[in-house]
C-alpha cells in the first residue's frame, strides 16, 4: 500500500474533470485502491505529499512511427511524395542496422518518459530485429507499450519495402514471442490498405484471430489514398471494409490512425467493430492539405478516440501540444461544419488519458482499480506574477497550452516512480 | 569593429534563404559591415567564434499586449464575451496598479529577450503610468520596442475604458516624452475602430502628423467586428478608410494587427498607405472562429507583413511557434483558397525578421548597415541521434519546429551581447 497527498485531477469521462483538492490517493499492487478528500482512517504513513504540484493521469500517445524520431520538424514543406522519398524511407532503411535501431529506441523511451507518455502504440519499420529490440527495451523501462514491426508488401505508391512470405514469418515468429500478458506486447501493424498485398492481409488477419493481439494501422488519410483503395476493391470500397474482410477489424482491438476522410460506410465500420481512432493533430496541421477530421462526428457516433503524435508526420512528442492542436483543429472544423461543436481542453485532455489509454485496459484515470500512472506537475515557475487566484483547473489549462518537460517534475507508472533513462 | 565567425542564416527577401558556413561577420557600431565568407584581410583578432552553432538575425514581435502576459494559455474556450470579461478586463484594470505593472513589465521584458525576440510593438493598458514604466524599462534593456499606452474611450462593445479628455492629454505627454530617437519609443495605440470615438481618433492623428510617431492598432478581426464599422461609418465603409479620414494611416508608418477578413478596399487602403500587417497566426487557431487571414494575398500585393505572438489572444511568446504556426495556416488556407501558395519555413522566418523588423528600419538581417541584432542557436542536444547530415537549412527547420528557449544560447542587440536580466 502506499498513500499519496496532492491535487489530484483526471478526466472519468468525456468532458469531465474532477479534481481532489489536497486530496489522500491510495495504491494497491501499483493500482488505485480510493481517491478520497478526507485522510481515510485506514491510511498508513505517506509515501509521499506532492503539495501544492497538480497531479494528472499520465498520457496515451496512440500513435507514432518509432524509426521517425530523427525526422521530426523535417521536410513538411516537401510534399509527400518528396517527404517520403527524401526523408521518411531512408531513416527506415537505416532502422535496420541494429545499432543504429538501439540507440535510437532508447532515445524515444527516453523523450516518450520525459514528456509524460507512459503507454505507447508504435509502428517500427519493417525490421523485425529493430521491433524486437524496442521490445525488449520497452520491457525494461517499467511503461506500457504496444510495437508492431510494420508490414508493406505491395507496391501501392510505387515502393515494395520487403517480401511477402518473410514479412508474414517473421510476423507470425514476433506475435508470439511477444504476445503474452504484461505491459509490453506486440501490435500486428500492416502499413495500411495501398502497401499490403491480399496474402499479407490475409495472415496477418489469421494471426490476429489466432491470438487476440491489437492491429494498428492507418485509414484514410487522404481522397488520393481513398481512390487507390476504391480501385483495388471495388467491393469494399473504404479502408475499413477491406480490414474488416481480412479479419483486420473485428478480430481483436484495432487503433486505426488519421481517418481525415472517412466516408460514411467507414463510420459505421468503425463503430461495429469498437475500432479506435487515433486523432493525429500536429500532423494534420503540418501536413495539412487532405482536410481536418470530424472527430466530434467519432465521439458521437461513441467510436473510441485518443491523441497520436505520428511523430515524424507531426514535429513533436509533447502530448500538451499534441491536446492543444486537437482542441485548435476542432474550431476549424467547425467553421466547416456548424452542426459539430469544438472541443474543449478538458474533452481533448480525456482523449490523451482516459480515451486513448482505454486500448491498454485501466490506464490514464485515477479511478479505483486504475493503473497508478501518474505525472507530477510542478507549475510554480510557469505563471508570470498572476494577482489572480487559478482554480486547480486553469492552472491545468496553463500547463497544457505553455507547459514542457519542464514542468513534470516526477512520473509513476503501475504505482513506481520511473528515474531518468 | 568587432569579428564574429559562425554559420549566418539570414533571408535578404521573402523566399530566399542566405547561408554562410563558417563566416566571417564584422561589425562597427554595433552594425553589419561585412559578411563574408572568407576571412577579410582587414579582420581584426576575433571577438567571438560562434563554433558549429547557427547565427540568425533577432525576431521581432509586431504586436502583442503588455498586461496580459498573466493570460497566456488561459480562457481560449469561453468566447470572445466571457474571456474579455473573465480574463482580459480584470488584468488591464489591475495593470493601474504601479507596481504590479512594474514587476510585469520587468518579467515581459525578460521572455522577450528569453525568447529572441529583441524587437517588439506592444499595447499596454489604458494606464498612463504603465506604459511609462515599460518604457523606461525597456531602455535600460538595450533591445528595441515601440510602446503604446492604450487609448479606449466608445464604448462599441459595451465597454468604456476611459474618458476621452485625459486619453489625448495623457497620450500627448508621452509622445513628447518618448517620441524622440532611438532604439525605444511611444507608438499612437488607438484600441480599435470600435473603442475610439470620433474626436480621439482625430486627436491621434493630429499627434501622428506632428509627431511622425508610428500608430499601432487592430484591424478587421472578424465579421461582427466589420458590422460595427460600417454601420457607424457607411461612407468610409472599412477600418482602414476610417483610420484614413482621421490620419491613423498614411501620416506615417502603421502597423495593424489581424486583418483576418480585410474587404478588397480595405487591402487598397493598406497598400496605398504602406502598412505593415502584423500577422499573429497562434491567435488565429487559439480564439479561432473569425476566418483564417489570406496573407499570401497581402505579400501578393506588396502589402509589408510581419508575425506577432498577440499574447494572450495568443499563448506562447516563442518566435518559433508563431513561425510554424505561420506555415501551417497558410497550408490551411490554401485548402479554401486554392489560387493562393502556402508560405514556406523560410518565408514564415522572413516575416518574423527582416519583414517585420522593416517596421524598426535596417534590423533582422546581416546585410551591411543592419543592425547586430542576433542569436546564437545551440542545437546540438535537439537531434535525435540523426545519420543524415543535415545542412544548415535543415537544422534552421528543424530549429524552428522543435526548438525553445533552451536552444537559444547567446543573444545580441546593437552589437552588444544581452546578458540575463
Amino acid at each position: 500500500m502506499a498513500v499519496y497527498r496532492g491535487n489530484f485531477l483526471y478526466t472519468p469521462a468525456l468532458g469531465q474533470l474532477k479534481v481532489v483538492e489536497r486530496g489522500w490517493l491510495i495504491t494497491e499492487n501499483g493500482l488505485v485502491h480510493s481517491l478520497t478528500q478526507r485522510q481515510p482512517a485506514s491510511a498508513g504513513p505517506l509515501t509521499a505529499d506532492f503539495g501544492d504540484a497538480l497531479i494528472l493521469p499520465a498520457f496515451t500517445d496512440l500513435h507514432l512511427h518509432a524509426p521517425q524520431l530523427p525526422n521530426m520538424g523535417l521536410g513538411y514543406s516537401e510534399g509527400l511524395g518528396g517527404w517520403l522519398e527524401r526523408y521518411t524511407y531512408p531513416i527506415e532503411h537505416q532502422y535496420a542496422d541494429p545499432s543504429y535501431a538501439h540507440q535510437l529506441n532508447a532515445a524515444l523511451i527516453s523523450q516518450l518518459r520525459r514528456y509524460g507518455s507512459l503507454h505507447a502504440v508504435i509502428m517500427g519499420s519493417t525490421s523485425a530485429a529493430a521491433a524486437a529490440d524496442l521490445l525488449e527495451q520497452y520491457r525494461r523501462s517499467g511503461m506500457w507499450a504496444y510495437v508492431g514491426k510494420m508490414n508493406s508488401d505491395y507496391p501501392g505508391y510505387g515502393v515494395q519495402n520487403e517480401q511477402t512470405a518473410p514479412s508474414i514469418a517473421e510476423t507470425v515468429q514476433l506475435a508470439h514471442r511477444y504476445g503474452g500478458p504484461g505491459r509490453v506486447r506486440y501490435a500486428i501493424s500492416p502499413e495500411f490498405v495501398p502497401c499490403c498485398s491480399d496474402e499479407l492481409m490475409a495472415a496477418l488477419g489469421q494471426l490476429a484471430r489466432e491470438t487476440g493481439l491489437p492491429v494498428h494501422s492507418h485509414m484514410s488519410e487522404g481522397e488520393s489514398d481513398l481512390q487507390l483503395v476504391r480501385r483495388r476493391f471495388p467491393r469494399e470500397g473504404c479502408y475499413a471494409g477491406v480490414y474488416a474482410r481480412f479479419g483486420l477489424m473485428g478480430s481483436g482491438p484495432s487503433v486505426m490512425a488519421h481517418c481525415l476522410t472517412s466516408p460514411e460506410e467507414e463510420i459505421a465500420l468503425l463503430k461495429q467493430h469498437g475500432s479506435f481512432v487515433a486523432h493525429c493533430p500536429v500532423c494534420s496541421l503540418d501536413l495539412a492539405g487532405s482536410g481536418l477530421p470530424p472527430i466530434r462526428r467519432y465521439l458521437n457516433e461513441g467510436i473510441p478516440v485518443g491523441l497520436g503524435s505520428d511523430i515524424a508526420g507531426g514535429h513533436t512528442l509533447n502530448m500538451m501540444q499534441v491536446i492543444v492542436a486537437a482542441v485548435q483543429i476542432s474550431k476549424l472544423v467547425v467553421q466547416q461544419k456548424p452542426q459539430l461543436s469544438p472541443l474543449s481542453e478538458v474533452e481533448a485532455l480525456y482523449l490523451a488519458t482516459k480515451g486513448g489509454g482505454a486500448f491498454f485496459g485501466r490506464v490514464g484515470s485515477f479511478e479505483p482499480g486504475y493503473s497508478f500512472d501518474a505525472l507530477v506537475i510542478d507549475d510554480r515557475h510557469l505563471g508570470q506574477l498572476s494577482p489572480l487566484h487559478l482554480s486547480p483547473a486553469q492552472r491545468l489549462e496553463r500547463f497544457l497550452y505553455c507547459g514542457d518537460d519542464r514542468h513534470i517534475s516526477r512520473r509513476y507508472c503501475a504505482g513506481r516512480e520511473l528515474t531518468a533513462l
